[in-house]
Order: C-alpha cells, then sequence, then structure tokens
C-alpha cells in the first residue's frame, strides 16, 4: 500500500468500517457474491462508490475483508464439560438458531465464488472453517485422552466433513436452515457412534 | 404455452436442445447461476440470444429445464451385492472421478440460486437429489432385511446428510473434489459405523 493510500485510510473510523463489513455480510447472505454489486454495499451504507473503491479496491478486496472482520472467533472461551458428548453439545449451543442460519446463509452465498478467488478461499478458510474445526480437534484430543475414543478410529479425520457437511446438507435436502436441535440429534445419531463415542 | 409458441419450439431438434442444455451445464459448473448470461449461452452454442428467449423464455427457464435433461437417472440398473457395505460402494463406483467433480461443481454453481427460485430447486430436488436419494433409501431396506442394520437405528434418517455432506464439505474443506477413494473410505469409517453395519 502507498502512503497516500494510507492516509486516506485512516479517514474512516473503526465503527465506520465495521458497520460497513457487516452491510457487506448481509449482502452476501441475501444475493450471494456474484450478485452484489458495489452500488448495493454504497446504497446500503449510504457511501458513495468512489469512497468504496478507493478503499478497498473492488469488490474482491472488500468482501475478503468482512469474511475476515465478521467472526469473532472463539470468544466463548474453552468448552470442558468431561465428556465428549457434552463438549460437542456444548460447541453447537454456543450459536442460536439465527446465527446458524446466518452462517449457513453465508456459506452458501460464498460457496462459488471461494473457486477462482484464492484470497477469498484463503480468508473463508482462515475465519470461518478453521477456527471451528481447531475447536473440534481439541475436544476430540480430550477424548482420547479419557479413553472415550480411540486416537485411530478411522472416523476422526471426518469429524469436520460430518459437522460441516450436515450443515451444508440441511438446507439443500430439507429446505430449513440448520438448527440446534438438528445439529444434536445428528451429533448423537452420526458423529458419536462413527467415533465408537458413548451416546449418552 | 400458445400455438405459435408450440409451432416455433418445434424447429429446433431434440439432439440441438440436448446439445444447448449440456452447453447450459457446463457454464453452471465453470461460473455458477449468477454469473450464467444468456449471451454466454448464444456464444457458447453458436445461437442467437433471440432465439434463447423465443424458446425458453429466460434464463431461469433455460437452467431448470437444463437440470432436468441433464442427470439420466439411474440408468445403471438395481445394485444389490448382499451386503449393504457391497451396495453403498457399488453406488459409489457407478460415476466416475470426473463425473463426481461435475456434480460437485454443478451443485456448488447452483447452491445460491435455488433459495429463491421455487422451479429451480424443485427440478434441483427431483432430478440431482431424490432419485440419488430413492437408491440409498432401497439399499437400507434391503439391510434391514437382511438383519445387518436395525429398522429403528437413528442414524438412518441421516444418511442423506452423510452422503451429500461429504460430497459438499470435501471440496470446501479440502480444495478437492470428491473422489471415489474418499468416498469408499468415509463409507467405512463414518457411514457404516453409524448405522452398526458390519465394516468389512
Amino acid at each position: 500500500m502507498t502512503e497516500v493510500a494510507t492516509a486516506r485510510r485512516s479517514r474512516i473510523t473503526p465503527e465506520r468500517e465495521a458497520e460497513l463489513y457487516e452491510a457487506v455480510l448481509e449482502l452476501l447472505r441475501e444475493v450471494g457474491y456474484d450478485a452484489l454489486t458495489m452500488d448495493a454495499v454504497a446504497a446500503r451504507t449510504r457511501s458513495s462508490k468512489a469512497t468504496l473503491y478507493r478503499q478497498w479496491g473492488g469488490k474482491a478486496e472488500l468482501v475478503a475483508k468482512a469474511v475476515r472482520h465478521g467472526k469473532p472467533g472463539s470468544s466463548a472461551g474453552e468448552v470442558d464439560t468431561g465428556t465428549l458428548r457434552g463438549d460437542l453439545h456444548a460447541l453447537t449451543l454456543r450459536s442460536d438458531d439465527c446465527e446458524m442460519e446466518q452462517n449457513s446463509a453465508l456459506m452458501r452465498g460464498l460457496a462459488m465464488a471461494v473457486h477462482g478467488n484464492p484470497d477469498l478461499l484463503k480468508a473463508f478458510k482462515e475465519h470461518l472453517v478453521e477456527p471451528e474445526m481447531a475447536e473440534f480437534g481439541r475436544v476430540l484430543q480430550r477424548a482420547v485422552g479419557r479413553g472415550e475414543i480411540r486416537a485411530d478410529s478411522p472416523a476422526m479425520s471426518f469429524v469436520p466433513h460430518m459437522m460441516i457437511g450436515a450443515f451444508a446438507a440441511r438446507t439443500m435436502l430439507d429446505e430449513q436452515p440448520p438448527t440446534q436441535a438438528f445439529l444434536l440429534s445428528y451429533i448423537d445419531a452420526v458423529v458419536l457412534p462413527a467415533l465408537g463415542a458413548p451416546t449418552t
């Protein structure tokens, strides 16, 4: 970034920046990446397109930044209930149904765009997928330590696919967003038995 | 449809129609629904936009028709190997890796569009999801009949989510399309144990 650009950038307050990113995420959920236009962002945030382009360069950069900004990460602190079932349920219950619906819409809105946009894919993975997966990893390691599951369980490496997959498949198959109730039954019926872990 | 439109419609041969639908599916896989334009379809199929609009009315109708036309259905005949594992493997091996990559790209290209386009959602479900799911249902029922799995296994109703979910999550998590090898290990590591079925 040139010095001029840096100087210009500082004209936007962090609050205003956060507002802009939230508006971009809203639009992504509503219409998806391809249909999201800088005109729509400008209209919704009552800013000028010139400002948006000067500040972010273009749609791809703006969207990647918004994704990076959007997720607060695991701010709720470590989950540790003493059982794998308890931990997986607790992780699920940290997002209410409204947040799950929003995340599911965001995933859908980005699914096509992350292909062929490496920067956006990186932002998507680093900020939406990996923090979640790291938490599942910690919870599974503790279950291995307690002897609830075997370290060499073949299902272990598929836990992310089971969880993210159920999340993604729910909307596609049942025409409704994933909910806490759906994911809790899925954990009990599929994830725990696949891992050979106690289901009660 | 008016009589005039019917008469006009008949000017296109079934071969030409099939060619057009295949081009639409190709474009859907490459750029997704939102970025697919009638201009691009016209260019790729060397037809005029006027013809496309006269014939199909618009993009939504053309894409829904292409989806309905695309999948040949379960032309490969009933699968019945005598075990659940054998049947699930056989169903997986009916699509080669290239077809799986194509189906995964098509799913991605349609994921956003099916929301808010009921006709497209209907075409997507009836022609891409349900025939596959009906086959899984038949295979599971036979496994219940043979006593391999219990009829009241809680995992039973989640088999579509496990399979479609793994398919969808593979690209998102591992940046590679689902392959036969991936799905066969997933069936052995996740689907069969979740159902309480023999894994060898």
